[in-house]
């Protein structure tokens, strides 16, 4: 079969590779039918990601259809349709049992396309297939939950559930990538007053207003911190959303947040970042860090069915099978191509 | 001054009284812009509530402007346009510094219309003026919060948050009266999957249809439990909101509800019910009452001004200063008038 | 092999059987090292569980050694020491995912002893081990742990925690038998303020005392209502805990509980109790009801290894191995015997 | 009177100053029959509060014996017994209505002793008497509850409750003076598995496990990091609480911690502390800060009388009504002096 393998720095191609197999009786062979490039494949291709090796199939995102299981695997089937999910969960260690799969102390976590090969392939193997995919609602197309197998439960839970944004109130989402803009819309689930958007983009801001902003603030070229008093009574915002991943960013979102306030972390860090203690430690204010869990999987895929969540909104460029490379250019060169996710059809 | 007074079951009349006066001095003496009439005076009118005495001016909703206000009043001023909440708390007791007006200890609760003379009038005393009335907000008009002064927040509090209802939900609401339409309406801004109405009124289930709910079932011709059980894999619904009072309304609502399900009960009930404890003892089931408190008005206020919620949609009917009883027939003969609200202006 | 099996309504007998085997690939053979008996085994001797066919084996508490696991049993190990639980989880139902695993819907839930053969016998068969079985702490005991698999984790789920137990609170607990001598000793986990007893029996409200309750009352001889409001300023308690499964006793707890205060029904009950709901209704209560999950037998584990809780207090009586039926009659006639729990040794 | 009055950085004097009185309504003259020293008076001592002016008069604790009170107080009457609290409370502001006091825009937050006179004085005058003062239980002596003005609650609310301490927790306090001691003693109200108490000096650690601490690290001899891993499987503490106030410590906090677990800081900061969020992003945790509240002191005069909590403990030093500044001395040299907290009777 084709995949994208991973070969260092910067070297990434589409090649032949071998079927991956059953290893483990709770494995799934599933054929990829509809897959996507996350921000965080940009960072392996870049070399941030040092534990990912030569060789390495990538992909951690996926929509296809079980080609086989083993004979440990209960509840998934071969020919079912199978939303493939970030996160792997062995579904009985400690975290697993309290649905915090992200931190899996039984071989789960972001393992695909990471420690394991991923879905950036014909074929992906799916260690402990069933506490590590989901059935595709009937009815549903796989654009319409592809972005369920990692940004819009990323969001959800890392920025909105743990941000506890609640009806009225005034949330500020700093950084309107794909991450930004699936804070933004599901943000909107709790029908807060005010969705503010931050970001140095003007294109970025325009698409945030499409995705459930209704202010927009250009940090490049206004005050956030005046910007938001001016709204908030002087007060600051209810729940502040970071989703870029740096110090400044960071730091931005704890000057937002009103006293009693959440600062909800997204962005992926790598470099610390001062947090501000001689003003915040009086301030009551609730940060949280997170890896997506993805125990709000079956929530939002009752929200797609039932129409509360349009996922597939996010989706502006579509790849035929062999163009993985494109697609990658694509993605990275988003400022210029307009791209938020990129789908592509490898099994077809 | 003219006043609604209750002269015992079945006999209220527009009349004149004394105007009223600062009594303590937390009181504030407010002009009676606007004003409507709740389920609940209609009770009192039928002689359902004995506590109720002769002589009293009826009425706990309100929009209005400050006359006056005693020493110890500090937020409140003369001139100001105020929110009258049907509940009045002391702002010191155990309960009150809890948010737990309803039930407050120092001479608050439920008392305008009630234990006091009400709003049914050109002027009402508010006691505890700091604690009991909230500033209309800028641009709002007495239509667009009228609403908030009970039967939002009681649906709101006693509904949708004791009932916890949470995106993807299916929510029933058993009753589709004035409450339990500020039910639907209020838990639509929780993003549920579905809103189930159910009553016996064809025409109550089309204003629920309008209100936010997307499914109605008409409980005179179609079993809700079967049918509920069809939409929701035989489990049933994730939070039954009683919006009705009676004993058969309250046990199909504990009939309605999933393993781990929530029943909210907002209904008056005049007399016991049965629970089926030999079938809900293993059903962790939560089940709550709750008089409202109206701690969450502040946060409607904000739905209403930033148009997360419209509260004016209630109103139907809107009656001349002169007209409280053509108003209160036709809010009693609601099934005929098609009355879901009235509003009068006392003062003008 | 030996087991108590069942034969119809007061027919049990401790008989030759055929020894259990692997049926799925999920599945654990555990000797049974020491074994208890519940009152809910006592429900099914006297025919109240009609479910509960002739031939079946009781039993569902147990600690054990494993003797033998499926090949898709991941995390147990024969020779290890483990806690059997009451509750068996599939661990992949929606239920499960949530740790409601009293509810689960992929064949677990209270089937030990119930719908299948149970841990009465000198060896057991437990479905999906992984998530059903306890590893035993190093240096514990059997009877350090054995009430774990019940009764503790019932009383504590279903009592404390849905009862939202808290520093300082007045907890009432309605009946004084092994449930609720454990909602007493957990609820102090929690250090409230006073935890009153309620029962019928003296030796039973000396027993509380013993267990951790501060103030014992006799409902047989004075009034509980009038006594609760002695001691909580007219108000009632902070939470009430139903431990009898009685209409009378359940009424009675929702008679005690203060304005926001909490009911949590552990009780089994036969028949419909009657709500007060014209009382209740502006009572802002909670009352929940629930089958044990065991999701905090973890905790409970660690609260006995580090001290905190002593859950071989409740062990009054021992019996050798072929003494089950004297066994049956110590704990049947507690009123006599003063048996709290008795434990067997059946593998010896 | 006299009273402790700040001069500048390093001078204090207890010297004749007017005796207060009543300015607003609301206002009540309160004799002082016990006061304490808090570590943020040493702050102030030391000139860290620029805020703090020449002139002022210290203190923001104590037991006294109301004298007069304005016209506008409704609950606190001449010859009260009250609790003067850290946090003065104007009751009616958005952030009071939710309890959280400490960050009242109407007026209150923390002014006794910052920015109005104080209560290390014969005589205080205290804003918003009715929601600043507690009355003291009966039977209660004013050193059972004087460390309720501040120490205790603050602990509680800002290490314990944000830090969500439950049963079987292990615990980290980091430093253990007076306000570490206090998160020990409180944190034990909920039943942790173990409390850790880090600290540089041997006499604090002595004392960290008479107030409740198993276990004690001398961090300047053992890493914590190490030895915290050794207890907790290598996962870390549930809860770390930081009670110091140094960047170092803190960053210690965020190294103690499990995937999922709290940061509750408590320390007063001076600077800016490192967030490795290049290692903490995906860690799940939460980080809290705060001011206390007090919403938590009727809770705790509960558990004081109930015998749950004993707050005299804290008292090592007692002082007559002219020994201020002795009394100064030795709480500031505690290494030597080994005090925790001294009492002062200025009224005697």
């Amino acid at each position: 079969m084709k995949a994208v393998v991973y070969h260092g720095p910067g070297a990434i191609a589409w090649e032949e590779v071998a079927k991956p197999t059953i290893l483990a009786d709770t494995d799934a062979i599933v054929r990829v039918d509809s897959v996507t490039i996350c921000g965080s494949d940009l960072h392996i291709w870049k070399g941030d990601l040092p534990e990912v090796t030569d060789g390495r199939i990538l992909g951690h995102e996926a929509v296809g259809t079980v080609e086989s299981v083993g004979t440990g695997v209960k509840n998934v089937h071969r020919g079912d349709r199978v939303l493939v999910s970030c996160i792997t969960a062995c579904g009985t260690c400690r975290f697993c049992r309290e649905g915090r799969y992200g931190q899996c102390l039984g071989g789960g976590g972001w393992i695909l396309g990471h420690n394991i090969d991923g879905t950036q392939a014909e074929f992906v193997r799916v260690p402990f297939a069933d506490t590590s995919t989901y059935p595709v609602p009937s009815g549903a197309s796989d654009e319409d939950i592809l972005m369920l197998a990692d940004i819009l439960p990323t969001a959800y839970e890392v920025g909105v559930l743990n941000g506890t944004v609640r009806p009225g109130d005034v949330v500020a989402v700093v950084g309107a990538g794909p991450i930004g803009l699936s804070a933004i819309t599901s943000a909107r689930l709790y029908s807060p007053g005010h969705v503010v958007a931050i970001d140095l983009a003007y294109s970025r801001l325009e698409a945030a207003k499409q995705f459930g902003a209704d202010i927009a603030i250009n940090n490049g070229v206004e005050d956030p911190v005046a910007a938001i008093a001016s709204i908030t009574g002087g007060l600051g915002v209810d729940v502040a959303i970071e989703a870029v991943g740096l110090p400044a960013t960071f730091e931005l979102a704890t000057k937002l947040v009103r006293p009693g306030g959440h600062v909800a972390n997204i962005g992926v860090h790598g470099e610390p970042a001062t947090l501000h203690l001689e003003q915040l430690w009086t301030k009551d204010i609730t940060i949280t860090t997170g890896l997506v869990d993805t125990y709000s999987t079956p929530t939002l895929l009752k929200l797609v069915t039932s129409g509360q969540l349009d996922a597939k909104r996010f989706v502006t460029h579509h790849f035929a099978p062999d163009q993985f490379i494109e697609a990658y250019d694509t993605f990275r060169n988003a400022g210029e191509t307009g791209a938020l996710k990129v789908v592509l059809t490898p099994s077809r």
